[in-house]
């Protein structure tokens, strides 16, 4: 890890930089893959499942018997955890339900919003070293909670054609209602474009490698919604005298165990600390089966030390970081001054972990900096907000004039008529 | 415009297709513009200033006198009616202000959500044909009241140099920060990255021409976050036979005037309405200024008669329309299922123009289909919920162990280590 002490303003930028990500260079070969997938459907599914996921697959959807199977392969401790955080995430999002008020924005003129789920949502699940059940969770319990018709979950198969047991399982206890064995460019352009085994959907969620990515991207620019752009995962952990160097050592090496190109990092108002964790971070590193990912995840992170919890403040927020753990004294009037960030984590006991399985907060979150612009997944990303208007005699008679001003002054003659042709009718009725 | 009569399922996708959008082969050129903002700054605007808006600026920003002077320009009619407009949007914004509320999802573990503005802010004001000061309302009105600290609007100048009066007035009175003279996508560019004079915004909203949407798309893709996927503007009338085919043949021709690729669609239960309508659109076409225009659109657009209201809500949720008028009898039960549009207007008194200027609902909405994924802009556009947990003893205690038993399985170590190091810590000091 990186050690630096009091850096100047305009170092900031240059220390808070990311690990580079460009998607725009597979641009061509995703794209190759996309449209063969909406010109040849299943076919060029099957064919790309051999090619990059190399297994010959019979057919595309998981069948009945492979979930049943699945109930049986996993055991009892992690059906338990699984029910849990599934309780949690339903608890927490299950309180964002959106109840739109009525406005009477003038007399006769009445205004609202209303909470729609999306139809038919998409999600992706990774394959690799290991079984993300955690994501299908937090994908599929507000989707279902929202309300989505339609939830439909890719993740590749492994060699032996199957999809791993504990991805069915929450699966099913989440209330997806489709699960596919395709992964990659395949998966993205086959939920997006529908195929004959697999339905089309109107929004993508979900992680991926930078093959996925860039499928997320080509297609979210005019033929799906997807939830946000994606990088690499991070965390910063912010902290005073007071924190735990186990404890932080440990939340940031949970940060850098998750790739190569994850990014943690201390920044801190004590001295005292910042050597402490280095030390700390080395010997729990030593522990841990995933050391090599985890070193040189290191390579990239930063302890930084500033001179006040003014300034650890400012940094953090110019940071922007996906997942903040807030290890101070005073916790509260610290997160109260976050005004960048995905999730934040409060005081020594909420670990970042905590919100990646089982707090009940979501964990898919804006990356990159991203969380200045865009906010986690929520029950707001599985719905859209149908404005509603109602106008009374009243209303047209109040708003009418200025609607028929507004739209001369922007030369649209028809725009100005609607209003005039009622404004007329109700006058000839007099 | 095109009369249907009782279209089969299968002929529905025809039908309901939009005029053709495509911006991707625009991307070559509209990348190398973007690169040269990036790296020339201000020298790079001035000089795509000149050579796509025709006009040599001594400098980018709006002065304040030239605000003073703007209004001077304008007459009390078109100030009381933006008054009046910005009142209604404040009201109905306002009322979306979000309170997020502190859950416990098992004892000792606490989640809340906290809505925080979006820092920077930039706008898009097209030129053109109409000072769209409209859509200045409607989209710093609810930066406004998020609390964007900083918002700026980008708007080309006329050859003369100038903004619009009434574009700088209504941005006077919504509260914009700082203006500039700066069109196309060199705007875009320049609040992506920022200049020398422009600030680099983290999320830039409004409409614009295919260029401006091209530059949106390509910078949306990772630099910075754009309010939704544009596509021309379209109104469906949803209609039986209680409704006024004046009315409706107005409210069509409202839409149709907006451009040539602008789409206008009756669906109704009435072939009497059908016909009407088709007789009294072409007798107010001819009294349009701009029938040149609607005419083009109107080729485009379509009358649809279907033998049920069932089907006809059917129809309309396959289409998703941007804007749906609904002229029924029972219109508030039409309403309560329709699950695909962006704003909806119900009623026979309740003409599109009015949420397109002063109902207080915003006009900036989803497209092209695109409301089946996106809501329109609202306050929500405005602002990030940042995610916050926090455990206590207990909290830990509780859904620790599920986290270690989840993360095991999902091969992460340190991530169930930064939860043993805690219980452990406990379990030491009991």
């Amino acid at each position: 890890m990186i050690l630096i002490s009091n850096p100047d303003k305009p170092q900031w930028a240059e220390i808070l930089k990311r690990p580079m990500m460009n998607t725009e260079n597979l641009f061509d070969t995703v794209r190759s893959v996309i449209e063969r997938v909406k010109a040849a459907g299943d076919q060029a599914v099957l064919e790309y499942e051999k090619k990059f996921d190399g297994v010959s697959l019979p057919s595309l959807p998981v069948l009945e018997e492979e979930i049943e199977e699945a109930d049986g392969l996993i055991g009892e401790d992690l059906k338990a955890a699984i029910y849990l955080a599934k309780q949690n995430i339903e608890t927490f999002h299950a309180a964002q339900r959106f109840e739109g008020k009525q406005v009477q924005t003038q007399p006769g003129v009445t205004c609202w919003q209303k909470a729609v789920a999306i139809e038919k949502v998409g999600l992706y699940i990774p394959g690799g070293t290991a079984p993300l059940f955690s994501t299908v969770l937090m994908l599929a319990v507000p989707a279902k909670i929202a309300g989505c018709k339609e939830i439909v979950l890719c993740t590749p198969p492994g060699k032996d054609g199957k999809v791993h047991p504990a991805v069915l399982f929450a699966a099913k206890v989440a209330g997806v209602n489709r699960i596919f064995k395709i992964g990659g460019i395949q998966a993205i352009a086959a939920m997006t474009y529908g195929t004959e085994s697999v339905p089309k959907v109107y929004k993508i969620f979900g992680p991926g490698n930078q093959y996925v990515t860039a499928a997320k991207q080509l297609v979210g620019l005019s033929d799906v919604a997807i939830d946000m752009p994606a990088g690499p995962s991070e965390v910063e952990v912010l902290a005073d005298e007071t924190a735990n160097p186990v404890f932080v050592a440990a939340d940031l090496l949970s940060q850098a165990e998750h790739g190569a190109d994850s990014q943690a990092m201390l920044v801190t108002t004590s001295a005292k600390l910042q050597q402490a964790v280095q030390t700390e971070v080395e010997r729990q590193l030593a522990l841990l089966p995933r050391k090599e990912i985890a070193k040189k995840s290191l390579a990239n992170s930063k302890l930084i030390l500033v001179d006040s919890m003014e300034k650890a403040i400012e940094l953090t927020n110019a940071y922007a970081p996906e997942h903040l753990i807030i290890e101070t004294s005073d916790y509260m009037s610290v997160a109260d001054r976050i005004i960048n960030a995905g999730s934040v984590f409060l005081g020594s006991l909420t670990p970042e972990s905590a919100g990646d399985y089982a707090s009940g907060t979501n964990h898919t979150l804006p990356t990159n900096g991203y969380a200045k612009a865009y906010s986690g997944v929520s029950l707001d990303s599985f719905i859209r907000k149908i404005t509603f208007q109602e106008m009374k005699p009243e209303g047209i008679r109040s708003i009418g004039p200025a609607i028929e001003v507004m739209a001369t002054h922007e030369n649209l003659a028809a725009h100005k008529n609607a209003v005039t042709v009622r404004l007329n009718d109700m006058d000839s009725k007099k």
